[in-house]
């Protein structure tokens, strides 16, 4: 079995166990984002009050900071992007996955907003805290549940280490988005997989 | 044969052509490189002047900012982590490779430093190409070298694309310094390679 570090995906738990609205949270939520993926940057508390039509009062009540905000913001928009089926085959889900990241990254204002959040991460440790819950582990959850199916249909080898497998998959995307000394290119995800595969694939299902 | 971008690793290029002194030139990049590892971000040109004993328009005559001082300055400093003899076995050179990075990052200011930078090249471009020309660059370049020569050996596949295996092997690293999700373990390099060597070893060298 193996074993993942606990990370909720649950987008709607609650901070402070305080039954929300949900109709105002999605719209503190959209708002943040909205103006996070036009202005490149994490808006301030007046701003995203503003669009929500919420007093601050409201938004410091349920989140720590607009990064928090965003970050939640983020992972409720860009969701889709990180679930794929359980009936896919496991190689399929883990490539459509690292794929979504990124054309995500490339074809939308996420990815250069994602720049500037990583950026804001290097000297303001809540902005990285709130990424790192909100952005990086529900999608390193998913790509390592999808492992673990392998694993338990004997398609990927029980002694996987996911937390490495996950990097190995994905870091390459984030790290041309980092740096952008190479295309995030159309076949960048089947290229990283097949480069992966044949080490993860269990003996009897390596091809 | 392999097609790498080609880079100049040669740290003793001037930027005009104009001929330097090497002890001045040593002087301002220490300068530059001392001040950053103490305080975690680009200095200003004053205080790389001041430090150096030089003026200001000397620091201007041969470099554009005092970003691209610090990246040379970084490369001068740390240019015996990115050299592994071409007598080793290449696998064994890749490794130690990878685990160089590791361990600067992990265990000298320089990974500090490195998470600033990137984040200043978010926002200063001049900051970005800097790092990429004087950080990245020559780093990718000395690891396909190796892999070069692992093909011109026999033990390393033809066909195999340097751009994405430079990329798949160094970018965890970069990761997790980056994300801070997972530590930089002292068998990271080992383990990464573990897992990509099956896919780029030859067919009579693959094990």
């Amino acid at each position: 079995m193996l074993i993942v570090d606990s990370v909720s995906t649950n987008a709607t738990t609650t901070r402070a166990g305080r039954p929300r609205s949900e109709r105002t949270r999605l719209a503190i939520l959209d708002a943040a984002t909205d103006l996070a993926l036009a202005g490149g940057a994490v808006p301030t508390v007046d701003a995203v009050a503003s669009r929500a039509g919420v007093s601050r009062t409201t938004i410091y009540k349920w989140w720590p900071s607009t990064a928090a905000v965003l970050a939640e913001g983020l992972l409720e928009r860009f969701h889709e992007s990180i679930e794929f089926d359980d009936a896919l085959p496991v190689r399929r889900a883990v490539t459509l996955q690292v794929d979504a990241l990124v054309t995500l990254l490339r074809d939308t204002p996420a990815g250069e907003l994602l720049r500037h959040l990583l950026a804001a991460a290097a000297s303001d440790r809540t902005v990285g805290l709130a990424m790192l819950e909100q952005w990086l582990e529900p999608r390193r959850a998913q790509a390592a549940h999808h492992l673990e199916r392998g694993v338990e249909q004997g398609t990927v080898r029980a002694d996987v280490d996911p937390t490495l497998v996950v990097d190995v998959l994905f870091a390459p995307v984030y790290h041309r988005l980092v740096w952008g000394h190479a295309p995030l290119d159309h076949d960048l995800a089947a290229q990283v997989c097949d480069l992966v595969w044949p080490s993860i694939a269990a003996p009897a299902a390596a091809s």
